[in-house]
């Protein structure tokens, strides 16, 4: 295998359609869809990158902000009439360049799309539209007791959407599940316009294939969603106990954490940071936790027996070598919480960071974090790395100077991403594949398998027009 | 709309491949499978029906207990090269008829595939062939203190295999959820013989399309489930307060169900019996349930909290007319509970028993129960229905005399999916399509949507060789 340089120019549609010129998909496009079709140079250059920081080499075509179902069929009737690519993007804060836009493509946002449809607590479901950031929505459904779990980091500037088309993950994925779980049906635009209702309005539902679960985390390939049933939990309530663990190295408290799930143990939120994220966020933040120990975690339990899980699990980390921390004050969990919140400012202090984002059977965190530590020693690279350690989620985060990403960095990412598959893992737990590990996507999934996946892809999008590039490499 | 009267002949395969003679395809068989290879008359017979009690027209052609995957590879091998074929078939529970094998069909047996391969506790996972029985897996967990969700009410006689193709329910799925979610990762036999690996080991995992989640509930029409990675829970611990309410009517009992759900409280069972099934209970029992109401809901709660819950529950029941039983003492709630475990049993001393299947919203479940007694008058069927009321699942029964299904029967189910359909529901909550409602598949779907599904079917098996009929009608 051989680690990326540049990326390859993304393809053209296919063979048989109409090639027609952009001016002439412009002028069908703005007919159509009047000012919401936007061509100016701050809109056209917004959509060329993500929060990865990876950008196309040119400008797509257009940005169509859509309001209505309506006008996303539209411009798939637009774009297939024409055989002009179609990138749709939420809110943009991506880490896999998933829903950038380049040359010839135009970029459907559904960030307009952004109005709450229902909340009905009798059926714990409420229907939005997908541009609807989290936040917002669970700012909302807060004030009736209701709760939508999917919590990713970026849950205050991402989208509904963009959290089901990247089956986003977070810190309460072991407890509370992944987005996938929390999703009940979707309305989905075909690349030709075609409207479909996949899923059901109810718990349970078997009529035919589960196409509403293929399309979460499908990264646009497959269809536009744009309208989300989501299956709410009512909201936890209670105090929320909060423990800090300093312990002597970073094998001793991925141990620990196993140690944790092996007693049946159930914390909501359990986070794993490295002595070199330590030290970040000492120097960031001028209080000294190397002092303390080499590796934190910190956990908090919630719900009904919070306060009991919480004491069961002070016990297992105690007796694996942790001192704990334990804070029932608000104020004083805070103060533990908000080490794990400084992780990422920290890393952007020390230079331009590439978030990596691997996953590995619970039991093998010690395992992965020996071999990153190896790897960093190797390729030259400083290589922080936080973890979901309730769910065996890394953030191996490769931290260097300049912008570009360095040869040597990739090489060992490589490294990293294969060990992380020999383990039984994954190369993505929660980021997506996007462009930025098209390359890899076959070391997974297998050249069986990889093909499988294209005649599905196919079977939605005859004529590769919805996000060519991304997932699947030309 | 016209209802079924017989079904038609089952497709054979695609023209293009070699139309092998049946000895000859049993030569094969034999020749690399020896005495895995059944063609006696009972073992022929048994694979010709399940517990819906539908029946094809012949027998198949043999049935083939594979004990491997290579078994397995092999059967679907020699069934590709001689255009044959082929129904997998797990524990033989189904209602749908999605199992079943008829003239110059293989029947794929999983049931000796039953081996547990792995628990581990570190990852909360086990690793199991998909012939195992639901229970039997569930009894070797709790000994280590785990368990795996799924619940249908066959699980003593219901594989896991069986439990996955069928995306099976049960009474635990509005707090626990339905089998996908309980599902990381899938072996799976394509036609041809080819072994992929779909899902991760891991709880998170976005590389590529979600092809686990997929073949979850798709009823052996897309490939062969070989080996299971099961997402487990801790086993639930501690008392489980049990509640009995008596309700004047179906929908006073439906509505103070609807009414938990509203006030945020989470049963972990939460059944209701209409008028007709505690008419039949108590005739079969001796006991005189009708005497104390005319429908009857069932309420455990578990977990920690489950006390507090269940006081809030008795509340929520009182406030909306319930006259509430609450049991703490284990022997006072197994006399509650038996109530809802005579119900099948009492059916059938009715008559034939077709079990019916749908689900609606929550807060439509009064409204579904209204119609079913509308529709039991007019067509003048007896119609006794239960509900999974915690998830809006209903079980309409029609009971009938003799052994065929009688011409107005079908007209009355056909009324009554069409209605659930327009509730927002489905015609399936857990059983399946199989067979039996394959007819309907394209009124809940729509046309488009059918039509993908039916290319993605040919995306797997491009030969229409994996349980053809079955799910899509021919």
């Amino acid at each position: 295998m051989t680690a990326p340089g540049t990326l390859p120019p993304r393809p053209g549609p296919a063979d048989h359609l109409p090639a027609a010129t952009d001016p002439e998909v412009l002028r069908r496009l703005t007919e159509a869809l009047g000012d919401k079709v936007r061509t100016d140079p701050a809109s056209l250059a917004a959509a060329r990158t993500d929060e990865s920081g990876h950008a196309t080499d040119a400008a797509p075509l257009a940005v169509v902000e859509a309001q209505e179902i309506e006008d996303v069929q539209a411009v798939c009737r637009i774009c297939t009439a024409t055989g002009t690519p179609i990138v749709t993007r939420g809110a943009g804060t991506g880490l896999a360049g998933g829903a950038i836009g380049g040359a010839g493509e135009v970029v459907l946002s559904t960030a307009r799309m952004d109005r709450i449809l229902e909340i009905s607590p009798q059926n714990r479901l409420a229907v939005v539209q997908p541009g609807i950031l989290n936040g917002t929505l669970n700012a909302a459904l807060a004030e009736q007791g209701l709760w939508w779990p999917p919590d990713p980091a970026s849950k205050d500037i991402s989208s509904v959407g963009g959290n089901i088309a990247t089956n986003a993950g977070g810190l309460l994925c072991a407890k509370y599940g992944v987005t996938r779980e929390s999703v009940l049906a979707l309305k989905v635009v075909l690349a030709d316009g075609t409207l479909i209702s996949v899923g059901h309005r109810t718990v349970k539902g078997v009529t035919g294939l589960d196409l509403c679960a293929l399309m979460i985390g499908s990264e646009g390939v497959l269809g536009v969603i744009v309208e989300c049933t989501l299956k709410l939990r009512p909201a936890v309530t209670g105090p929320v106990p909060t423990i800090a663990a300093f312990f002597e190295d970073v094998e001793a408290a991925a141990a620990a954490c196993s140690a944790v799930t092996a007693a049946h143990l159930e914390p909501a939120v359990m986070e794993l940071l490295d002595e070199q994220i330590l030290a970040a966020v000492s120097a960031h933040t001028g209080v000294d936790l190397i002092d303390r120990g080499r590796s934190y975690v910190l956990i908090q339990t919630d719900g009904p027996g919070a306060e009991a899980t919480a004491q069961a699990i002070r016990a297992v980390l105690e007796a694996n070598g942790g001192r704990v921390e334990f804070a029932r004050d608000p104020a004083e969990a805070a103060r533990l919480v908000q080490v794990r919140r400084e992780v990422h400012p920290a890393m952007t202090r020390l230079g331009t960071a590439l978030i990596e984002d691997v996953a590995v059977p619970r039991d093998r965190l010690a395992a992965m974090y020996a071999r990153i530590a190896d790897i960093a020693d190797r390729y030259d690279v400083a290589i922080p790395t936080n973890a979901h350690a309730g769910d065996g989620n890394l953030h191996p985060t490769f931290v260097f100077a300049g912008t570009e990403v360095p040869p040597r960095v990739w090489d060992a990412a490589d490294e990293l991403f294969q060990y992380a598959i020999e383990l039984g893992g994954t190369l993505t737990g929660e980021h997506g594949v996007g462009v930025l590990k098209r390359r890899w996507l076959g070391d997974e999934l297998g050249t069986d398998q990889l093909a499988l996946q294209r005649r599905i892809k196919a079977a939605f999008d005859p004529d590769g027009l919805l996000n060519p590039g991304k997932v699947f490499a030309p």
